[in-house]
């Protein structure tokens, strides 16, 4: 079990650009317990806290496991804590105020808010989440080599599809089989998603009318899940001919996420779905060759909506009805719902190193969904897909 | 996708316990939002608000799916919801005070919370999670059948593990070949476990030295898993002749988790591991013929503790040195870390129509672990087996 280490030269890159924002925006120092975020700044995925000063040295106070932590995290200064009771010492000893302390208030939950405003007395707690999120949103070169990865094991995945794809099977034990396949290939075997209620899972298989069962999810489709305990994602349903059939799979490998939809159809698929289909590949075409550095989330998000209209599909588009979502596409890397968030309202601007999914899909009620999902990371000219499957429409 | 609902009675009898505490505690009334805990409450899975006032009909405002909603749950006021600032209106319109509102702090994120705080000015928000927590730890006839379908799905599952356990085949394949085949029988595809940096995946293969491998979870036995992003369960490691396995498996069906493990070797093991496995089955067999009503969650604890010390395995029973966990055993239900916690200062006491899973676990650093987990349900006499596997070391 020699696992692969993040490098050093990563960790200490992400703190430096966490110190810069700190620096920036004034706050004396961050304290991040989130073990997704602790992974991304130490290197190693513990529960613990990692306090990093505006200015000097951080450390890393780990509850579980200690030994883990020392053997994969690149940092020099860590050590035991018992009780989250002793932070403010262990901080103040190290010679760091304690008047402020940057917290991720995005997920940390109300009840330990309660707890640390009580041990921390004397200080001002104040939201970090957007920081880091700032941080963790241009991705480095090591970063974007784990999302290749991801995506050849996604690859691998969609060409044994076929395989299993035949009339009568479940969706849900097509969902079982890919999934084993991609985790036989080293997928991580969960898709983290960060915050209050999000749930993702590695795979929707979704088969004719199931594609447009809608879900609580923030996501364009839903499907019935196996029941409504579950109430999102493949269901029991049997696979037919000439139904559209929407396979969206997710792989993370080494944490990074590479999130890919593919359309299937046992037999033949009727025109007005195959043109549907071509309309999500235009949409995707166009994001393609227009989007550069420094256009606006939601201008992208505008012009998929304009060729979905232009086209007869406004309704249909990114769902249907109360159930649609007004985003075409998310970012990507250790959480699936990362910004960018290329979605109305958003006027994030697009730089180098950022990686996202560009997803159109179109919903018909009662018939079923189709689309297209890729990955793609920003360069300094444009966008260059991650994701290495051929798009056309895999017929069996 | 005609999908099975939970039956009417269930909804109103759980609303008529919460309201039962409610009115104990003189609190005017909760506002449920977490989507596990409106799974419990409405019998479907979506986004929304329910809002149960200590006296009269509670009311759900949903924000998706609400054709979804209005489809499977059997309450009958149901309405939309655009945006949260309209709570307080929404409630008040309905002749209900607004001066106290119930909310789930143990999972509601701060910044939700400081919203809330902003949104009902006039209102004192207080924690009712514990509330909650007392209503779903007993359970139903209704609950205890979706136990024993997962029961029969998981012992499937389990009974072919031998098909595929051959020396040479990695941890994390296995464990994607199980996963496949409990979801073709149905499984849900994910355990929920409640909290912040709570996160469970469904199964655990870990042989050899891979079993005494620490993890931040509050788990006796972690795993390295693929990666330090993953940070815990099965990993590359290929598995050998004559190590223990562990396959810790969990499935879910309608909501409901039954979570076991048994112990597996290919070839022979060594006369000290099956003499430690015995230790364990005598653990649990202790706490079958010994628990009763009443009982101490910390009583039992200390009964299994006190065994595992006599046949020389305190240093070693669940976990080893800083990685021990102070349990040996947690409840059931739609999360997998219910109570009641058969835990080290845990006073809750027993009760008929408790579930809880009994998982004693020894490791040895270096070599690995053995262990068995069975779950149970709490009778007006002691406790019965839901799960249904033997327990006897498997030998392929």
């Amino acid at each position: 079990m020699e696992l692969e280490k993040v490098p050093k030269h990563e960790i200490e890159n992400r703190i430096e650009k966490m110190q810069g924002f700190l620096k920036k925006e004034d706050i004396q120092g961050a304290l991040i317990s989130q073990c997704v975020d602790l992974f991304y700044f130490t290197g190693t995925f513990q529960r613990g806290f990692l306090y990093i000063p505006k200015e000097g040295s951080p450390f890393f106070m780990v509850q579980k496991s200690y030994e883990r932590a020392l053997n994969e995290s690149p940092l020099s200064n860590i050590v035991e804590i018992k009780n989250s009771r002793h932070l403010p010492k262990m901080i103040s000893d190290r010679g760091f105020t304690l008047n402020q302390i940057g917290m991720e208030f995005d997920v940390i939950p109300t009840n330990l808010y309660l707890r640390y405003k009580f041990i921390f007395k004397e200080s001002d707690l104040v939201d970090i989440s957007e920081l880091i999120k700032k941080v963790r949103v241009i991705k480095s070169t090591y970063e974007i080599k784990q999302f290749e990865r991801a995506a050849k094991i996604v690859d691998r995945v969609i060409s044994k599809a076929k395989d299993f794809l035949k009339p009568g099977i479940t969706e849900i034990e097509l969902d079982g089989k890919l999934i084993g396949i991609g985790r036989a290939l080293g997928h991580q075997g969960i898709l983290r998603m960060r915050g209050f209620n999000q749930e993702m899972i590695n795979i929707y298989v979704l088969s004719g009318k199931n594609g447009a069962y809608p879900s609580f999810g923030d996501t364009p489709l839903g499907g019935s899940g196996p029941s409504p305990a579950m109430g999102h994602g493949s269901s029991l349903k049997q696979i037919e001919k000439g139904e559209p059939i929407i396979i969206d799979y997710g792989v993370a490998y080494n944490g990074y996420i590479i999130d890919q939809t593919r359309l299937f159809a046992i037999g033949k698929l009727n025109d007005d779905l195959i043109k549907a289909y071509e309309v999500t590949r235009e949409i995707k075409r166009d994001m393609e060759e227009k989007t550069r550095p420094g256009d606006k989330c939601y201008d992208i998000y505008k012009r998929a909506i304009d060729i979905a209209k232009k086209r007869g599909y406004e309704e249909n588009f990114m769902g249907f009805g109360n159930n649609r979502v007004r985003f075409v596409g998310h970012g990507l890397g250790l959480e699936i719902n990362e910004p960018p968030f290329i979605a109305k309202g958003i006027s994030m601007e697009i730089e180098p190193g950022m990686v996202f999914a560009f997803e159109p899909k179109i919903v018909f009620p009662n018939i079923g969904a189709v689309g297209v999902e890729d990955d793609y990371l920003v360069t300094d000219y444009g966008v260059k897909p991650l994701t290495i499957t051929p798009d056309d429409i895999f017929y069996i």
